[in-house]
């Protein structure tokens, strides 16, 4: 039940098929990892599907992910429950396994972003970036993760130090994301952009590693027209072992159409050997 | 399994009794709500405790929930479910009802808060208030809603104009706030404390109107030391029918212990008669 059948390599790798009363099958294709485990944004994708085949819904309006075990390639299921069938949304609680190793779970709300009344207060911009040809490409072929290769992204040189060990000392990331082949970004192709660029803190002043996600929401406000989304991703507190990673996604036309926030661990540094 | 176990008017109305293997009981007091409707952030802190008793833990991490229907004072029951058990957390859903009304679903993630790490970047600072007693007390005698008799709040009073029909035209509440007779605010009590507050939106340029919440979601990074709570609320983004509400809650020693968002809904004009 999508409004507008999406098709392509990641509508094809997140989609679910029904098996049973409220319950949906699925897989991790190959190719769409960190380092072997699947990227969390892809995986929460998986599960909003199923969900929105659940209630009947065409879009994730908030969609909140606990990531519960690495995600590796193979079938998984959905087991979902319909918490609320209101006049707009629906809300709805999924778990997904692989096999009876639980992988993800969700709460989301759900329903259908048309009609949006007009903008009253937009206190932000997009992101100023240079064309996504003069932005940094993240290539698999120089040691980004295979899941880089599976979606577009373009990071504002500015961000992109990291790479190559000049990080900018601030905890930011910004810069263009689209699907491949010119696949149309929906709106549960947005959680998987809210969650596909590198972490913010690879720019900061700490030790460069991966950063353990507790909690993921986005909330999704509209649906993006086609084209580039531009991506922005800050962190203003690192304290007592915790740091928020705020996102802020905007359609080709300026819009807002996404934003998110997760919870993420400070990797704690190596025991002295 | 509380770390110092709260005792007082908000311990007593959130408390929670084992009634089965991972279902607890509790109750909607009367007192706690907004126009006869349970406060969301106090109905939250009932299903974590539930999930607290549930997974062993001492302090909520990452709390979200979804509000299902109105909460209304009566008895409630938490059916509670173990996602995962790991070193340092735990992670639960639980469904919080009334008979088989369901109020709240709750996804959540649990640990001990102590031993935290030093902070590593603090962009932001609690904000600047007036001592206590020159800030505006919402008052339940001149019409504040029941709930916040129940609390203490103290806003800015540059961010209060809205009771008195001066808003400022920005859609932000600073405050302080704190439980009465000195009872202790922990961490459960942050939840409640994250959505204590009037609506952003009440200060923004739009009809005076409660904003149905679609999603809320509590990061607590610290156990607060006792005293009150500097807490901040903004919003940036009213766009396409919805709009954030960010907090911050630090504690009397000036750390930021909690963050705050939730996506809610702006009021629809009411159709022309």
């Amino acid at each position: 039940m999508s409004h507008a059948p999406s098709t392509g390599r990641f509508a094809s790798a997140t989609s679910v098929t029904r098996t049973g009363a409220g319950t949906y099958a699925g897989a991790v294709e190959p190719g769409w990892d960190i380092a072997g485990n699947a990227n969390g944004g892809y995986l929460l994708a998986i599960g909003a599907r199923s969900l929105l085949e659940a209630t009947g819904r065409t879009d994730p309006v908030s969609v909140t992910g606990h990531f519960l075990s690495p995600g590796r390639p193979g079938p998984v299921s959905s087991v979902t429950r319909v918490l609320k069938t209101g006049r707009r949304f629906s809300d709805g609680f999924a778990l997904v396994e692989a096999g009876d190793r639980p992988l993800l779970s969700v709460l989301g709300t759900f329903g259908d972003l048309v009609d949006s009344p007009a903008d009253v207060l937009v206190d932000g911009s997009p992101p100023a970036l240079p064309p996504p040809d003069e932005c940094v490409r993240m290539d698999t072929d120089r040691g980004a993760p295979p899941f880089m290769g599976n979606v577009e992204l373009r990071l504002h040189p500015d961000d992109a130090g990291f790479a190559s060990g000049a990080k900018s000392g601030i905890p930011r990331v910004t810069g263009w994301f689209r699907l491949l082949d010119g696949e149309t970004v929906d709106t549960v192709a947005l959680l998987c952009a809210a969650d596909a660029f590198p972490p913010t803190i690879f720019n900061a002043d700490l030790p460069l590693a991966w950063t353990p996600t507790v909690e993921f929401t986005a909330h999704v406000r509209a649906r993006p027209e086609p084209g580039w989304l531009r991506c922005r991703f800050t962190t203003r507190f690192i304290t007592s072992g915790f740091l928020e990673e705020d996102g802020e996604l905007w359609d080709v036309t300026g819009r807002l159409v996404a934003q998110s926030r997760q919870l993420a661990l400070v990797p704690r540094p190596a025991p002295a050997a």
